[in-house]
């Protein structure tokens, strides 16, 4: 149930409002947009005296919310959520973001090579597995700590943020000190446990999709973490799994328009991890960005071929670069910048 | 298997090579590119001896293919297949193609007012239903011949050209006669007692992907076709089945660019019947063009409420004009125009 | 809609409700089941005057019918529906009905032995493919008339009556007069154009389910058929398409029951088709009759390794009269024979 | 790789072999049939010098395994693993085993009374959820802690054991000491930290197949299970994600012969949660015993209109108490008991 409120009720009535809620144990969130204040309330809304409720002069109306996420809902919060990283980078504002970095960390080298290499081209923030999901025990599994360790020296020579994937429980403190987005993985998406846990941090969260969730399912993970109270969360499309086989995954394009009329919270496209192939980058991170996408998370490796892993979908810095120079053009066409 | 050969290959040594290969009873076609000519041979081609055609000095090399499909392969045909429909209109050229109108022909006035609308604002063809593949038999199946021939008075009336389905191989001679550009529905992808008729056909074919075809099997339904003769062929992504129910299908917007590698044959995108959904054609249409697709084919109604046929997700013409302004700049942004 | 009225009412009752139907351009079906009659109403019932059918002392109650389907829904035809092939086979029945062959006729020797120990093993018709839908215009696409011959000597040597595919309306009298049972393949069960068709014909049709088709859209089709007054459908489950590929198609048990619960209709299973794989034919007949399958549609080829087409999923002769006996097991163990 | 060795090959030889693969850092994984003994070998086996194994008089074979899954392969283990529960409870065994109870533990009443009932009909261990993974944070999660004693308590007084769903790895001590069977639930299917921490535990693990997860991929998840030593592992097929909307998942019985073939790993089918509906219990059920399953996972609730959770779903204990009658059939039908 959401309470919409005149912009200039008076605190008094507000808080009344708020008391009756709070009396009949409702969660109560406020948030408002440029024309209106918005009370969105959870809990069995049933019981609530909704008459008494429109009976205040600041209200102008009481309406349900069908939808079952709430606060990562556009409903409860009619403005755009803007994740703020630091003084320069937002996530969800005019200004389209791109996260770049190879997908495992593998040495000082090449994590600092890459790292220089993006940041030149206008990379906003580095991206690197330190602990890898892989669907075989026997498979390489990052280098973990010695991972995380590199990505801060590449973060200390190039000034670019970091973000990386959180796989167990036992290592949030850790990710909280040294990591500037948490990414939770497709696989991860119902992690129910992990989530609530990374909800409980002020830190920000990239969730990306899981690869057979539906939207809702999705809005629904990052309304466990809201639940929680971190409500900095940059939702991550990277291509569902259907029959389709000429690519890994199907990237739904679609799913960015509706995400972005559903709810409020920034969303960017994975290009690299949804085709797993390295020249479908281009094509899909500019379809991305014509359908209103807030950002790009792309593979790029200074040696795609010798990869540990996921080379054939990296890109080369070169590729990369040229590919800034022409999603500049496309974030234009669609009135924004890059 | 290809056989390619240099530019300057004399008459003579085809001739040789072309004999040695129908001597074997393989079926073979010529095409060229910028820097070679292509001899496409399709049969058993394991009987053919290799080495004496390696022999001619014309020939830079002999390959196979493994690709099931051949005239629909861009290894037999390395060049763009651009399909003309008049003197001012090419589908797989530069210029993006836009085809608009109504799910369905509803009456003269609807279908000349949306016709003369579209025009204005741009449309390169007209698209409207006359023959309707509905799920249920007792659904408004089209005005049928009624439809075809309001087809035909927009078209006399406004200039455009008019693509409409076929769906009974009783009707060819009539959309021969009547029809400029016959589409084939997505049900009827893998018709293939329809796709051999209208294979024999010299009129250019839309042939829209099935509801869960792989795009394998989309390029074989093309070569059905081809085999026939017909090499007019525009196709088009229309939203395949997956779990997601947000929207109708999901759009495989990475179809785009795997077809262009894939195949030299066009291929548009049908924003409206992907997402079934009026607001979420324009985002999807400017990443179509993002990505590559050389044109739209997007449902328009005077009257959305009112359509006897999908309304839902059919535009206004208003909303088509702005569209077009909208979309002009994402084509430049990828170098082309519409 | 549906009325249900008592078994007793007057003939007088029921051609004065009927006239009133018919006078507002319904249709009208009649059936009944033990308990009572039930007219079912096709049209826009919302014009009829309801009350006044009530008051007729005959009508037990009149209730609307919300699925898309009239004719195929249990709720129009409460009892089974049993399709009579001849005086010994009846399809729906308590009896399993076996149909057993070759994927494509190849020859009069491979089909005339085939048909004779599948009919000694105990299969009630023979199955075979004269006219194949191959993906590739290139693949061997059957012996096409010379096939039917074939298929008709078998039927004339064996008695046992023939089921096979009819892919283009030229063909539907040459079927109507040779074939027992005409099957439409999963590719053409949206072709509505065929379905209305053979729904002319007094012959029964085996309808294959879509490879991306809900169970509603399946209906659906059955309804196309119906609609033009042949009720003598038999569904086919026969995999639908998947994520999944350690089987070519996944098998949708669940159809099974769901299917009798929707419809009167018969429904059979062809494990060979949807797994792919010859010895998966073993396990999947068993749990097919187990969840209440009607017969089975089984691949049995003489040389499955030189098999034309398909051999992969085909089972010996041998092993076909194994399974038959192990069916019968299974068969008793849920109340049926085979 | 294995090495496939004669049954009577010495222990000398056993013990060169195993310490040229341990020198070389293979795993060595030894296993028997009932004709040979083999060793498993994980690791880059290429740098191996096979010349010399083959060398050896008790070798009779070695063979690459290409299949990503070594310890789950059935390569590596011939014979089937059979699970032992206690004295008396044995899964992969040829006594078909059924774990019901209801979905939530709601109050000690409840899960007595249908723990008593489940057992009188037959059933072997009793499910019930103690913390469940809802898709809303606002759903009922579960009595947790509080569920775990009332499952305790349902254990003392009827001696079925238990089986239950563990999310958090903070509770793994708790569930090793309470719990008889760990459930894996499908969310977590590719939680590898929770996989592998399952892993270090000497009990054994139910692994629920996620919801779009290949059988590689479960086989897999099972194998990071058996990576860190704990072999006990039971799959459970419940269902995947389709496009077919009448049931909520769909059961894919194919995989029950698939993995019989490929793994050696016992597998239980769970009908409830694939088709969400308390009629397709039976049905189902019957088929996946007919088609392989070495037991049933079936929930059941004293009163499922007021069940706090799945009550569409759940069958009462007289419907159960029927079920289990009729599924003594269909076991002697294909050779097993229940």
């Amino acid at each position: 149930m959401i309470i919409k409120l005149k912009k200039d009720v008076s605190e008094d009535e507000i808080l009344e409002i708020k008391s009756i809620l709070e009396e009949n144990k409702m969660i109560v969130v406020e948030n408002e947009s440029k024309s209106e204040k918005v009370i969105g309330v959870i809990g069995n809304t049933k019981i609530i005296d909704i008459d008494k409720i429109k009976g205040y002069s600041g209200v102008i109306d009481v309406c349900d919310v069908k939808e079952p996420y709430k606060r990562a809902g556009r409903k409860f919060h009619p403005e755009n959520t803007i994740v703020k990283i630091d003084e320069n980078i937002c996530i969800g504002d005019n200004k389209i973001i791109v996260i770049a970095g190879p997908c495992s960390v593998e040495n000082e080298e090449q994590i600092i090579e890459v790292a220089q290499k993006v940041k030149s081209s206008g990379a906003s923030l580095l991206r690197g597995g330190a602990f890898k999901p892989r669907t075989s025990p026997y498979a390489f599994q990052g280098l973990k700590y010695e991972g995380l360790e590199l990505l801060k020296k590449a973060k200390e020579k190039t000034g670019l943020k970091i973000v990386t994937e959180l796989m167990s429980t036992d290592d949030i403190e850790r990710f909280e000190k040294d990591v500037d987005i948490i990414q939770i993985g497709a696989r991860n998406m119902q992690n129910f446990d992990l989530l609530k846990k990374v909800g409980k941090l002020n830190k920000p969260i990239l969730l990306k999709r899981g690869i057979a969730s539906t939207i809702e399912e999705w809005l629904m993970a990052a309304e466990y973490i809201m639940s929680e109270g971190n409500e900095n969360i940059i939702l991550c499309e990277r291509g569902i799994r259907t029959y389709e086989n000429a690519t890994r995954n199907t990237l739904d394009l679609s799913a960015i328009p509706m995400i972005k009329k559903l709810s409020h919270l920034p969303v960017i496209v994975d290009p690299s991890h949804a085709a797993g192939i390295d020249w479908m980058v281009e094509p899909l991170s500019k379809a991305a960005i014509a359908c209103g996408a807030d950002g790009l998370i792309i593979e790029v490796h200074n040696n795609p071929q010798k990869a540990l892993c996921d080379g054939k979908q990296s890109i080369t810095p070169e590729a990369f670069d040229k590919l800034m120079n022409d999603l500049e053009l496309v974030a234009k066409a669609v009135g924004r910048n890059i």
